[in-house]
């Protein structure tokens, strides 16, 4: 079963506008459980949760092989449609290495506080950055052409990527498309906190200004654009559910999926003018 | 100055062969402390890490605003070419949130245990990972057209993709270029611990099998190939600087940038036959 959802948004295709359905990838936070100790939580599609669990133990080093895993299975108390807890039984020897690991190493990765109950879901999610951060409120009115223009000028900053092919970029400009800075990075979340300390050390307003990412917007790239006050974010590629839902909460315009005359509006359409 | 490195690759553009400089984006993990108390390793490449790192703080929720930063500086004894840790000194409000939040979120990040040495580099992550695997020693042969036939087959398992363009793609194959599995996620390392998962569950013996990525290959993943024993990589996009580093040294074929038909060999060419 795919994990995919459909939900309306608005598709410009040179100056034509119009309504769409458009199928977006599911993200959502899987808790994994050692021996029934909160070890990792990370971002991801639903499916094959037991393949990526016990996949998880080889290689963050937990396991050595597979028949160090007793049982491997959800949360059994967890409600219908927010399976998002695996528990995986290993020996005494593999849970000792678990320890000795102590924290998860690759990929985005939240080490959580214990939670008794079995109901992780992404709207827990949402509600963690909401504490953190008020919805944007921005009246910023942007015309849909001068995305096409910064993903222009966005090149002038990606000289890492055209000699290797591996960068990622992120840049801040203004809403007329006028950019103030650029920066590359291995790392897609990295890219954005660069900008973002960028912004943050010359004293900007990011209230009045747009992101611009080289990547897919992702639920953290959201996160990170309202704990900066960033309106509006725009992306080469697509935005996932999660990114989308917690976009939409909170008042932050997503635009993805930029490409020569086309671009498709996620949320907050309103800022965005023909 | 660009954060890049020039390495000789073999290059196959259909049945031409030839040595060639390939440049390379270099990754470096990052240590970032709050106060002088370790707060998170992420991978990175080098260049405005000041940026990175008061960026990284508002967006983890650790200061509210600038002024809650009074210095921001490379560990001050850090030896030429490894300045890779950065300690941010910030209020005592802001430590507070920064110990409240406890465990970084967002992005590849690694708690590690209290250092007092300023001389975190690439090659202590590679012997970290080392101390957990062995070189791969496998004898397999694999003729280069067979990796274009991969890229095709993956296109079976690749649905999300081709309904959201946010999905990535890991696949495990027999050199012959016969699927096992295939397996989508909106991360990469998902993908591939699914697909890792799958083989282990099923008791397949890796060390004569291939993964394929539709994405990039980064330190982690070449990681986890190790873990797995999958002697050979190969990944639509390109390799980082660490990641070939890493997969040299312990005898992992990394072959990258696979298109119609061209592809880069990295590391370990004797697997690859014309």
């Amino acid at each position: 079963m795919d994990a995919v959802s459909n939900k309306p948004v608005i598709i410009h295709k040179g100056t034509h506008v119009q309504e769409q359905q458009a199928t977006l990838l599911i993200e959502e936070p899987l808790e994994i459980r050692i021996n029934g100790k909160p070890y990792a939580v990370i971002m991801r599609t639903p499916g094959n949760e037991m393949e990526l669990a016990a996949g998880f133990c080889l290689t963050e080093g937990i396991i050595d092989s597979f028949s160090e895993i007793h049982t491997i299975g959800f949360c059994a108390d967890a409600p219908a449609g927010m399976q998002n807890i695996v528990n995986v039984m290993v020996s005494q020897q593999a849970c000792g290495r678990g320890e000795e690991a102590a924290e998860p190493s690759a990929r985005a990765v939240r080490k959580m506080a214990s939670r008794s109950s079995c109901g992780l879901c992404g709207v827990e999610m949402l509600q963690d950055v909401e504490k953190k951060t008020s919805p944007l409120l921005s009246d910023l009115k942007i015309p849909a052409g001068n995305f096409y223009r910064m993903l222009n000028r966005m090149l002038e900053f990606q000289k890492m990527y055209s000699s290797t092919k591996a960068a990622h970029a992120a840049g801040i400009f203004y809403p007329g498309g006028e950019p103030i800075v650029g920066r590359e990075d291995v790392g897609r979340h990295n890219a954005l906190d660069k900008v973002i300390g960028h912004a943050l050390m010359k004293g900007l307003d990011c209230s009045r200004l747009v992101a611009l990412l080289s990547s897919r917007i992702s639920f953290e790239m959201v996160q990170k654009a309202l704990r900066a006050r960033i309106p509006v974010v725009a992306a080469v590629s697509a935005a996932t559910s999660l990114a989308v839902d917690l976009a939409e909460r909170n008042g932050c315009t997503l635009i993805g999926r930029i490409w020569e005359k086309s671009l498709i509006i996620y949320s907050h359409p309103d800022r965005i003018v023909t």
